[in-house]
């Protein structure tokens, strides 16, 4: 497998892990979303993230599910979450996911960092721990881990650590951080490094036209996610807002912290690449409730866009969707709709 | 003023508090802002919130702002934000606003409660020293002031304390906590309460077809959110649905932290009702950037809703909007103008 | 070996876990160890505390050091922490130790937790996942863990769970919740439960008065944790005082943050204990400057306990201390050797 | 009065602000504490600070504390606390206090502030907002404020704003920012700078050593600091630690978070000076239990210092303590006490 650049761009879509109800792991959903992920056009895919439950398996399950995911992967570039509460645990699973293929690894900071100072001997620690060889992904989510980076603290990380690859962009707000990073290149004082933002694809829109390269997240509908980042980078700015802003009552409910995962694994589920929608222990479930509402919004976006219809069964693989959009010889965003007008 | 009651509903726009481009307080905006909320219709207003800049007054100004905006305000509810790092400084503020007319004030936790009994204890003591004839506003925002409430706990705020009128609900995810206040209430075991939501309105579509009351929250469009609470409230879920969605993406860009007040602030001032954008020091700007993604974002909300074209002179004052929204045939989210079956 | 239950008392000493200069686990170390706390006359030892750089640790690591602790350790009973960021990771540990012989395990809440309900639900859970035959301890740190339990919370675990056989107190302040959760079994609402103090022993003068049974900690001197929890359950307040008073400035010393455990090997080191002040990556190290005052307040202890000379070389192995202190016949603080009355 | 320089040294009393019970300001137990500072020698008195009960007060009664206290503190030189949750408030009261006569105030960071650039522009705007031309101590207490500064931020704050005279230093662990802060000051690279430590004195014996100028903290007996600092100062090294250990055990007790204002307040009654140990709700109280530990300990340390020793009435104000440390003709720490062998 080709390893991670600073040239990667496009859509990586954030895996969740699947458990059959019982809290194994399942191991043919395993193989479905792999197919799933490569049939809707994904360059590539990050498994064992921070929503991935990565913390309720035990080391030998993790590498498990790492050799089984790049194997069937095949061409999609696989990067494997490795952080870990201490820097042994980090390169063993490290070690292991690139002994297995992977194209890289990807690393968020320790929860309880606070100063500028900590925050880069971290990294050149972990670097040090996993080796300088493996190419790696820094996650950059201070909502959920609480650690702060300044643009001119991710410029030292990355200017210090040759293997750092790529960002994983999900500050909140984090737009006027794209334009910094971009501009500190512009400037001189920051190499080349690829760009793929988070937080649930919640600001996908203006981050491509920030200067993100694309999109690493969990949105149920990684479609979604490659036509937006597609239209960004073509210059049609209105087609990709219209698409975005369709999806985007779902997206906003799939970005509650806690229930997402929940979201996400009922709609993978009902779209027939899960084959359950549950976590393991312990885990967040949707009430009927919830469900329903998810199922209102789905029949929405279903409106605008056919692929969020869910006509098919649960249980089903049928993953030949209408993805229709890019081939349209008017250089429009057909998104199928009644009104057409969108 | 008649005073706040459990019975209190509808939409409560939460207001900035308007500063000069020198930092002094704008008198003038004051009394535009208090014109601008009764004339489009909300039934109460918000001062000196979390957003309304207050920990940057003293304790002088914060008095003649409340007296300024309840004398103007005339027969909207004007409720009174009296967090403060002591009981002598809200005790102090929250007399004066009633005595200015106020219809009851809202107190958040102190940050730093962590404990069950810590919580309850607080708001206990909260009202011993404003005092138990003061109706009360109690505010339940984690994100922001890092206290997590229980469903349970609150219902036992609530007991204890009669003077608290109202929920103002802005935990995320919140919709399971709505559920459950009612649920407490079927049971018989939380006496009636208003649960007004805030968040920025991000999730004010399901959030009333759980059972909210109405909004409390500073969306700049504040006939959006009287809008989305009538349609709500009149069992008309899709039409209510396709006005929130309209306008989703710029409620989606305004509830960025820190990022949000500026916005609230551009667009109030693009919309005539402030004179000036600025906050008061130290205070966030927004970048050229953003602010043409903002323009951007009211372009594209105005192909749906007049209301947020932005065709009037910023130094307007011309408050006469169309604010009619037409149930098209096809029953499609063809929002519009100049119709007035909404 | 025996397993823990709630009659446990006297001292446990918690362990460093031994490295070599090179981040090797130092086995031999692991022998003297376990030999000293022995000879010293430990009830028991625990091992992979917080402080025993658990985290830093691999699977097998852990699982091997239990086994040669255990082991050797022979009569001395054996907690072993097994706090992790995972229920599956920290099954395999519990079962794993107990397989080899541990008396018990001890557990901490994960960080993060806020409310009462989710405080209880979580040990539940952890019980679930280790199995309810296996005796445990409850972990009560929040300067470190950043959870905060009330009495109430501790009682709702211990009562909710049966096999919870010992409190860790170690908050700060701490003297009143043991007062409290003793009052809690006078009324009856609380089972018999062992109460063991930590905290590096800053206040175990006043812990055993407020009724604690013993000592969990790390101070390098665990002579000392014996003699003061012997003194005061024999009554001897002064006597008891006395000595601790003597120790105070070192125990004040080694119970700084970060550097704690930097000292605690140092002086383990000098003691001939360990082979090795080494901590694994990334560790502490004590500056000259801090060495020479560990030195100095080693020389000013020594005055009064001559356990605390280091005239035996760093590399040896003599562990016959000479352990007695004497009742002087004034009734002061005259610490002294060779007298058997202690 | 004198205004604060760089060149500050010897003792700060951090002084509680009296109430009676009723919850009223005691000005007369305000004119008792400084006379009471004076008496003893203190150097200076450090008021409004964060164990001052300060956000209690309310703006008005702040100021009139501030008036009282400096006029009656004569040569003292008055620090006064300053911060607030808005620099409105906090230009108001510091603008007040230097207009009655104090010689400086003191600034912590607001909670909430995490990166480097963060910190450092907060203090930029405090200054702008107060005035260059006020002398002003920076807090370092990251335990309590939960900002963490290292060496390299103080030293930006502290040359970007040469109104700093001071540096209140309360980091625990911090024996090594004080040996790199004057690192700093030995290459060159950081101005003349006062230091004075807080922590309730738990490390004064060690900070002196490493460079303190002396301390500013509020134990119940400043005599203790001020012979310390003095010893220290000497170069009597032992005399310094056999004096200060005789009092560790109290300042351990007195340093217990939450309880340890209610300690000093207990103790400055029972020594006479205030007229109430009441701390204005919400405040904490001793437990019976408590008092008696404090009253056990006050008699242990009057074995090695007889102005523990609490003869005299609580109402009493003869302040004519045995202060014959400094004048032993020996050149040592003659603590009187029964053994004499201290």
């Amino acid at each position: 497998m080709t390893r991670l650049t600073h040239e990667a761009a496009g859509t990586f879509a954030i895996a969740p892990t699947p458990f059959h109800d019982d809290g194994r792991v399942d191991e043919a959903s395993i193989d479905r979303l792999a197919d799933f992920y490569t049939e809707v056009g994904c360059d590539g895919v990050t498994i064992l993230g921070i929503l991935g439950e990565a913390p309720k398996l035990d080391g030998a399950e993790a590498e498990a599910i790492v050799r089984r995911f790049v194997k069937r992967a095949g061409s999609l570039q696989v990067v494997v979450g490795v952080s870990a509460p201490g820097f042994a645990a980090m390169r063993s699973l490290a070690r292991a996911a690139m002994d297995a293929g992977a194209a890289g690894v990807m690393i968020a900071p320790t929860p309880g960092l606070r100063t500028d100072d900590q925050i880069t001997a971290y990294f050149s620690q972990a670097v040090e721990a996993i080796g300088a060889d493996i190419p790696w992904v820094l996650q950059d989510y201070p909502l959920t881990l609480n650690v702060v980076m300044t643009p001119a603290v991710i410029r030292r990380i990355v200017m210090d650590n040759p293997s750092c690859a790529m960002l994983k962009h999900e500050d909140w707000p984090g737009l006027e951080k794209i334009t910094a990073l971009r501009g500190f290149q512009k400037d001189g004082s920051l190499r080349p490094l690829s760009i793929l933002t988070g937080n649930g694809a919640t600001f996908l829109d203006f981050e491509m036209e920030r200067g993100a390269d694309g999109a690493m997240t969990g949105y149920a509908f990684p479609e979604l996610l490659i036509d937006v980042v597609r239209l960004s980078k073509e210059g049609r700015r209105d087609a990709a807002h219209d698409l975005f802003d369709a999806h985007l009552p779902m997206i906003r409910y799939e970005q509650q912290p806690g229930v997402g995962l929940a979201v996400r694994k009922y709609v993978l589920h009902r779209r027939g690449v899960l084959g359950s929608p549950a976590q393991r222990k312990p885990g967040s479930t949707l009430s009927d409730r919830a469900r329903g509402e998810v199922d209102y919004l789905l029949s929405r976006v279903a409106r605008f866009d056919k692929r969020a219809s869910m006509t098919r069964p649960a249980s089903g693989v049928d993953l030949t969707f209408d993805t229709h959009i890019a081939a349209n010889p008017k250089g429009e965003c057909q998104i199928q709709s009644s009104t057409g007008n969108l």
